[in-house]
């Protein structure tokens, strides 16, 4: 009996979510699902991102938290459109959370919109929300056993960012190790070593959105 | 109709986990469900807290992961019974889950049974599995923003242990906005500074174990 409602609850939350992805298509609008466990760096990723891009491109966010609204807070500072989504004890973010936010936002006036995730290695990646890809941030100071135990986020994701490898000093982990393992369980991962803190790596990952961004513009000319 | 689901699930869960805790009352077994975000350290202080008190302590370990026997495997190595639960899939161990695995226990030979359920910090503060205590770790790489921003294990637990202070010279963190954080969501809860790679601050968590250990085995003379 249980399995069957979960199956209900997924199965309604997948026709949500491929009429948020229509909508987001129709206008040409690329759509990121950010995930990773708590404290891993998501908010500051976006910061930094926000900060290299956003004279290029225009971009909005939306922040999904239990509670509070810090994390909005810091990237309004960044003069971007923000909305946030508390969930309210929810673990995750799902399709019809993102569909209640979409009136607040103007997407016609948007290329690239951020969706920073609830902060769990788990829940989040069983849930679409209509995004074009799922992206994760796995932190160095987690350890390298975590795409074998937690492997869904790593197979539902088409990028892995590791992020605060200026931690690597002293850590006992090796990155090779978790590219290593997070390949065996998503071989098309494509991987970042980043650091958020001396901007190390960034470029690569600014490069990879600025492509997305173009092709999805591109499609719909 | 969403809601009322859940609200069964947790319901019958409320009702397993009393059985689990009326035959753990029973057997005078002190058991501590411990949890925390994925990385935060919890094998690792499980192996420090085993070897440190194995020889005083009769101690078995129940480890809850969606996947692996990794961690049940490290645990083994000390030479002391343990059972692995892998959830396929879900996000926290519920009171079912512990029940099923305690005929692979001999619950008369043990004083303290620790379950370590799956690494979210949020989903397994909400089902209890029969335990005394809550006990949570939180990694201080994992930021000074985690007790507002996901309150409820904060709030179920007995004991906040905030592990690798080793990193704090290389973090932006200070370890007492994180009290002081965690403190406002539970007034009464104990907090102790670790690092389980230096081994500094545990004594006094070991002599907490040891406390609650004696305790449970009074009550029951």
């Amino acid at each position: 009996m249980k399995i069957s409602v979960v199956r209900n609850v997924l199965e309604a939350n997948e026709r949500i979510a491929r009429e948020n992805k229509r909508l987001f298509d129709q206008k040409n609008l690329l759509v990121i699902n950010l995930m990773s466990g708590p404290g891993a760096g998501k908010t500051s990723l976006l910061e930094r991102t926000i900060s290299a891009l956003k004279e290029k491109v225009r971009i909005g966010v939306i922040e999904g938290d239990i509670q509070t609204s810090k994390d909005a807070e810091r990237i309004a500072l960044l003069g971007v459109p923000v909305v946030q989504i508390n969930t309210d004890g929810a673990c995750h973010l799902d399709g019809n959370m993102i569909r209640e936010t979409l009136p607040h936002l103007d997407l016609d006036s948007l290329e690239l919109l951020i969706v920073e995730n609830v902060g769990n290695l788990v829940c989040p990646a069983e849930f679409n929300v209509g995004e074009d890809y799922k992206v994760m941030l796995l932190s160095v100071t987690e350890g390298e056993d975590k795409p074998e135990k937690y492997p869904l986020m790593f197979m539902e994701s088409k990028v892995l960012l590791i992020n605060k490898i200026d931690l690597l000093p002293y850590l006992d982990v090796a990155v090779s190790k978790i590219k290593e393992a997070a390949k065996r369980v998503n071989p098309d991962l494509t991987i970042y070593e980043i650091s958020c803190k001396t901007d190390e790596g960034l470029t690569d990952w600014y490069n990879w959105i600025f492509e997305k961004v173009r092709e999805k513009r591109y499609k719909g000319s």
